[in-house]
Parts: C-alpha cells; sequence; structure tokens
C-alpha cells in the first residue's frame, strides 16, 4: 500500500541516481558494494580488507571458502531493499475484530484496568507492554564507524536494534532518536517518558558525553539503562578474554593488558577487566599511554590512569606491548606486525576496529596464540549481539531497578559457559547466532540481579 | 515466558484480592462486572445504563436482543485477562535468521543507508518507519471519563489506540505518555523526539490545556498533529450530523444546533459546525449558555462566545433548546425528556456522554426522529475510531505536513458518503467496525491535502 504514495514513489528514482539503488548484483567485490567473502587469502594486505567488511553464511565463525573466486557480493539493491519503509512494525496482540473484543481491548471494558493501575501503580508492570519494553536511545553522534551523522540517519541502526532485541531475546522495543546532543535535555526527555517503557539501551552516543549521560540517567531512572558501545561490548570481550586465557592454559588475573582506544570502550572495557580481577591493564590513547603525569586527560581518563598502569610506563603502545600477554584494539589505530611479535609467547590479539581491524587476523596469527576481530569472516567474532539482548532479557525478567557490575559479570561467565567442550583457540566465544546464548545470559543477570539486591521484590503478604 | 517472573508471578493474587481478577464470569450484571446486552428494556430508568456500558457483539448499529433475559456480561477476568502483558507487540519486518541477512539488515550493510539518509535526509522517509509511525501521545489528564489518572493509567487506552490504528488503517504506532503536564514541557520533548515518528496523535489531555497544547505542537512540528478527542470526535460528529439532515430531508445550514458542552470536544465540534456552514450554534456550559457578555469565560470560549449564538441567548439549556433542531451533548450533563420535547419537529438528539448519555436514548426518542449515542448497544453510535485511522493514513499517504481544516471536513463527508443507500434514521453514520471507512476516509483526507498544498511533494526534475 505504501507504494501507492506519490511522494513515496518519486523516491526511487532518485535514489537510483545518486545511491546506486539499481545496481546489479555482482560477484566481485565493487567500491558501491560490500563484499562478502566466506574467508579472505591469507596473504591479502590491509587495504583488502576495506572492500570485504560483511559477515559469511556461516554465522559467527569463518567457514572454510567454498567459491573463494566469487565471493558473495552484498549490492547496495540488496540493502536498500531490505531497508525499504523501515524494519519495525507494532502489532496488537489483544483481539479487534468483533464489536465484543474491541468491548474488552478498549473502551468501555479498558476503564476496569486504568482504574486499577490508577490505585495501584506497581499494575502497570502486569497490564502493559512496558515491562517488556526497551527503548533505543541514541542522538546520532557517533553511529557505527561513521562519526557524528545525527538522529535521521542513525535510525536504521536503531531499528535494528530493536530487531536484534525481539529476534534474540524476544523483547519489545522502540527506536527514540533525539534531535539535541545536550546532556541535561537528554536525561530531561527521558525522565518525562519514563512511564513509556522499561528498559533504555543507550546507542551510539560520543565519548565522553556518553559517560555522564550513562551516569546521570542511571540516577535519573528507576530501571536498567545501559550504553552497550560501552558495556555490551565490555560483556563480550571479557567472555572472550576468559575464553581465550583457558584455552592457552593460564588464569584471566595473570594476564598483562594493553587497551589501544580511550573512548566507549576503552573505558568500560579497562572497568570490566579490572572487576573481573586483571590487575595489570595499560590503556593508549592517540597521545600515547593513559598514565598520571599527564595534564591533557579528562576528568575519565584521570580517573582510568589512577587505575591502570601498575608498570608506570610513559611512552606508547610499542613500550607497552612488549611483552604483553593481551593487545584489545578498540580504535581505528594500527598495530604493525613488528609490535605484535614482541608480545609474550602464547599473545592474545583482539583486533576489534570494525569493519578494518587494526592488524590483518591473519597477518596476527603469525605471533599470537589466539585472535579475535569484530567481523564474521573469522574466526572469534566479538559482536555485541551475544551480550544487549539478553542483559536487557535478565534485568526485565528480574524487575531489576538497575544493571549493577555483578549482572555484566554474570553475564560474561555465561558467555563463556555456553560453550563448553567446545571451546578452543578458534572458538573463543559462542557464534553471534547461537540460540543458546541469550537465554543462558538472561537467566544469569535475573539471578545476578536477585543476589544483588536490585530486583523487584513484592510485599511478603502477596506472595 | 513471562508469566515465569518471580515478581510477575506475584501479582495476579494482588490483583484477584483487590480487583476481583479471579471473579468467575457471570451471566447477569453485577456492579463488577461491565454489562454487555444486545439491547436494553425501552423503559429502562436512566440508572440502569451505569452497570451496563459495553457494545454489543452486532457492531456499532444495535442487533436485536437474542437472549435479553441473559445479557453477556463483560467480567474482569475477560478484561484483565485480555490486557496481561499488554497489547501491542514489536516485529522486524527484515530478515534476520543467518549472518548473512543480519549483514544486510544491520552491520555492515545499514552503513550504507546511514550514509544515504546524512546525505539526502529526505531518504528518512523511504528507509525507516517514520513515514508511517504515529506516536499516540498523552499525559494521562483527562482518560476516558476517569478525568487524571496520570500516564501510567492512561496507558492502556493508548495501547489501544495504536492496536486500532494497526487494525483499521495499518499504520504503526507507539505510545509515548508523559511524566508532566507542563505544556512547554511537553512541547519541548515531542520537538527533541521529532525524529523518531510521522505523525503525533495527541489523546487524552484536558481542556483548556489541550487547545494550547495542539496549537504550539502544530507549530513546532513539520507534520501531522491532531489531538483526537477533540478533532476526531469533530469529523464524526459532522459526518452523523450530515447524514441526519438528508435522514429527514433536510439541508445541514438550515439546522439550529444546540451544544451542550465547551470542553475538548464542544470546542471543535462548534468550529467544524461553522466551516461545516451551519450558521446557528450555541453552546452552553455549566453555567448556562456562552454568550458575549459573561466575564468568566476563557479565552477559547470568548472566541467561541463571538462566533456563537447568534440569537443572543443568555439563559440556560432549556431556553437554548426550545425550539431547536439539534441537541449535542458532550458533556455529563443530563437533560430531561421534558426539556427534548420543546425541540423542533424531527429533531435530532445526540446525547454523546460516555457511558452514561445525557438522555436515555429511548426516552428521547419519544420526541427525537434522530437519536445518537456513543455506545454501540443503541443505533447510531458516534465513535472516534470511524475518523483517525483514516485522517492519520491519508495525513501520512500524502506526505501532509499538517491536517488542515480542509483535511477535516473531507474527512466527514468520506463517512457520510460510505453508506449510500444504506442511510436512514437508524443508520446515521457507518458501523465502527465498517472495514469500507478507513480506505475512504484516507483517500478523502490525502486527496484535500494536495488540494489544499500541504501535501509532501518532491522537485520535479525527480519525477
Amino acid at each position: 500500500m505504501w507504494a501507492d504514495r506519490p511522494w513515496f514513489r518519486a523516491l526511487p528514482r532518485q535514489v537510483a541516481n545518486r545511491h546506486a539503488f539499481c545496481r546489479t548484483r555482482a560477484a566481485i567485490p565493487e567500491p558501491g558494494g560490500q563484499a562478502h567473502s566466506d574467508s579472505l587469502p591469507a596473504e591479502l594486505p590491509q587495504e583488502a580488507l576495506a572492500v570485504s567488511t560483511a559477515p559469511s553464511h556461516a554465522g559467527g565463525v569463518a567457514a572454510p571458502a567454498d567459491n573463494a573466486a566469487h565471493p558473495h557480493v552484498l549490492t547496495d539493491a540488496e540493502i536498500f531493499g531490505a531497508h525499504e519503509g523501515g524494519k519495525l512494525s507494532v502489532h496488537p496482540t489483544a483481539q479487534l475484530q468483533t464489536a465484543r473484543a474491541l468491548s474488552i481491548a478498549y473502551t468501555p471494558g479498558v476503564a476496569r484496568v486504568c482504574t486499577a493501575i490508577a490505585a495501584e501503580p506497581e499494575l502497570v508492570h502486569r497490564y502493559t507492554w512496558t515491562s517488556r519494553l526497551v527503548a533505543v536511545v541514541s542522538d546520532g553522534t557517533a553511529v557505527l564507524g561513521l562519526g557524528d551523522i545525527g538522529p535521521r540517519a542513525s535510525l536504521p541502526v536503531m531499528e535494528g536494534k530493536s530487531a536484534l532485541f525481539k529476534a534474540f531475546a524476544d523483547l519489545d522495543s522502540i527506536p527514540l532518536v533525539l534531535d539535541t546532543t545536550d546532556v541535561d535535555e537528554i536525561v530531561e526527555t527521558l525522565v518525562r517518558l519514563r512511564p513509556s517503557f522499561g528498559a533504555v539501551n543507550l546507542e551510539d552516543v560520543s565519548a565522553p558525553r556518553c559517560f555522564e549521560l550513562e551516569r546521570r540517567l542511571v540516577e535519573a531512572l528507576d530501571c536498567p539503562v545501559m550504553h552497550d558501545d560501552q558495556h555490551g561490548t565490555a560483556i563480550v570481550v571479557l567472555a572472550a578474554l576468559r575464553g581465550a586465557a583457558q584455552a592457552t592454559g593460564r588464569g584471566l588475573a595473570e594476564l598483562r593488558v594493553v587497551i589501544s582506544g580511550a573512548g566507549a570502550a576503552g573505558v568500560a572495557c579497562t572497568e570490566i577487566l579490572l572487576a573481573a580481577g586483571i590487575t595489570d591493564v595499560t590503556v593508549i590513547d592517540s597521545r600515547g599511554i593513559v598514565h598520571v603525569d599527564r595534564a591533557d586527560l579528562t576528568d575519565v581518563k584521570a580517573a582510568l590512569a589512577a587505575r591502570s598502569n601498575p608498570g608506570g610506563r610513559t611512552e606508547g603502545l610499542a613500550q607497552a606491548l612488549h611483552g604483553a600477554d593481551v593487545f584489545l584494539g578498540l580504535s581505528s589505530a594500527t598495530v604493525s606486525e613488528e609490535v605484535v611479535a614482541t608480545m609474550a609467547p602464547d599473545a592474545i590479539v583482539f583486533a576489534l576496529s570494525n569493519p578494518n581491524p587494526e592488524i590483518h587476523p591473519e597477518v596476527a596469527a603469525r605471533h599470537a596464540a589466539v585472535v579475535a576481530t569484530g567481523r564474521s569472516d573469522f574466526p572469534n567474532q566479538i559482536n555485541n549481539v551475544l551480550a544487549f539482548p539478553g542483559v536487557f532479557r535478565g534485568a526485565l525478567d528480574s524487575g531489576a531497578r538497575r544493571i549493577t557490575e555483578g549482572m555484566k559479570l554474570a553475564a560474561a561467565a555465561a558467555i563463556s559457559e555456553v560453550l563448553g567442550d567446545e571451546l578452543d583457540r578458534q572458538h573463543i566465544v559462542p557464534s553471534a547466532l547461537d540460540p543458546r546464548v541469550a537465554p543462558a545470559v538472561a537467566a544469569a543477570v535475573a539471578a545476578a540481579a536477585t543476589a544483588e539486591g536490585v530486583a523487584g521484590t513484592v510485599p511478603a503478604e502477596q506472595l
């Protein structure tokens, strides 16, 4: 029906002309398309990654190349076609087809439910969709690798996120994109909207604003709030690092970790690794090692400096990585093969910059025992979808008022434990599509919420 | 799955104890239930309506009593059961089951779509759900007949409204209930959220705040905004009045109309009736006729006084109704049989107070040629669902930037025209469930938007 709208119908040619909407499917990568290969040749130079950015059919782990000479290509036609009209739809779950059904779901029957909630506000959890509804909130300031493209251009990502909430955790979700980047205004807006949802997933908000925004939302809202780019990433990184340590016969606490990147993910990963018992973490930003004697640090980085870099290093990445056990790449800065070669034996390299890893994973593998990336066309994909659906499902299932550090640690442990005997150096985390993950994470998070005393409680006389 | 949640499971007994959740279905009306009869005995006193508030199976028109001794009763168990977990669900429309599908709908494919929208903001209409998404917005200050019960308790109504948008017009819709009643703050909030939706349906906001709120939102937002309690009601009232005039062989313009109620619906009905060519409209509020010499009028009522009451009456309802052609009841004030008996021959009585009409419709019918109510268990139900789904669908289909008076008049005409030869004194409007109505209204509204120059336009070179 939508295609009948005259102003809507006028758009396709515009798109065809300017965005290659009608470009035919090609068998080889082209600059306007997204390459989709099952695996890359081992000796491909770094630049080759730039045109091959899509996951393979095989899910989160690399599959053998079944036809390496003709990699699958995601064409613009396929991509834009799949996004036509958006990616979400709202459906009634109540019957509405007869006057009687209508009189139950709407007036006059609904007045009974309204009256009950007015008398007893807690009933809103039972008789509205809010107890399973996540608001996916963004201001569009740090969208994927695209930067500050604004709220409208961020919406396809937020719709995708909502779709993933449904697909992986059976949670309802609405994208709310905001035409303001002011932290005060975003907080104020969500406080006013508080009765409309059950949890807030912050998404693609730029650092360092994201730290203050999340902190203030957690204070202001009596519901789970999580910035996924921080904590979703941190949870999956911790799970993967535990898997890598286990696969190489070490304990997590004995690893010396170097993190490249002090943005949203870098800060949150540092925090969760320290919370998980790792004592030697060094963080690098664009000016070198984040250390206590630097005068140019933001408040967040100064706090980071105080809790990290026990070796007291003051130079840069090469110095930090010398003899280190783990490289965790969370920025677009590259790292050379020569530097990786100086790491400790059985080194672990997580090159998570997307779509172009900090070092080609097959180059890193010459010197490292375990290599992970953000891409599904190589082994060990670090994908946030392993965490956020189950985390929010567990938090909402338990009626949690907030998401604690303990709940995040429990989520990471649950992801690791799904693999069991399947764990090896090529499989340190489950596939992003593994259906066992979200339920396991949800159960662990709900249990942790109860253990930490943040779960919803019902007065004893009502039990 | 939701029933597994411990805090959730603890709620039913609470409800059972305090809200008669587990009350068994009864065959006769009882004070705690909603009576649901196919028709009421002709001589029932006014009070009998109070326990019989639900529509019949037969839809918008009264059906013969098939078993008047045992009317169907809506029990609390049925009502609360139907609202359990809320009434809405969000579904992905894109494929997500394989890594390849995920790479199209989410990263990395989605980045192509984001980039295209960033370069050409108009594409947001094509590649997100916002061009068919209505935000159903309320602050919970005037919910049904329940008054100011707050945003949380209003949510079941807003979910119902969203469900109706889907069922009748295939529009997606999200309830946004606000924890503020400040007009400035509501406007500010929706301006910030503007990129998230395509239209705003204001709902259940109290008068006179609703007038300023709607006016300011129309100014602030470049999308369709309509307060349904005002204009949805006005559109259906005009359609019904046109039908009643036709069924009694008169022209609309020659009717003398008395409106009881100067709230949201009363003001909007006055405006649309004047716009439709009726010249003699008199409005009554709780202090009598709204006339220019009264010193106690709000700005809105003073404007109303200036444009109505051409007879210069200054007393009350009885004086106004003497010899009038139309009584339009839009408040909870009752009108006596004696006063209705003084109306002109072939009088038209719309007793729209819900659930209890201003006069029992069968009592009114002793003196009036046409009687309408807000209830589906009597003939001629005036139900907003005849208007709002088609109005918003037509506005969104045409890419309209606002909803004009011409679009409202076109909607009213379209509702009337659906009936054709089926129109008679017992059928002055179509049934609320008539599937012909919404498409007819949408087409008429879209055409009017184009005719009035508010439809979306695409530069000629792109056509």
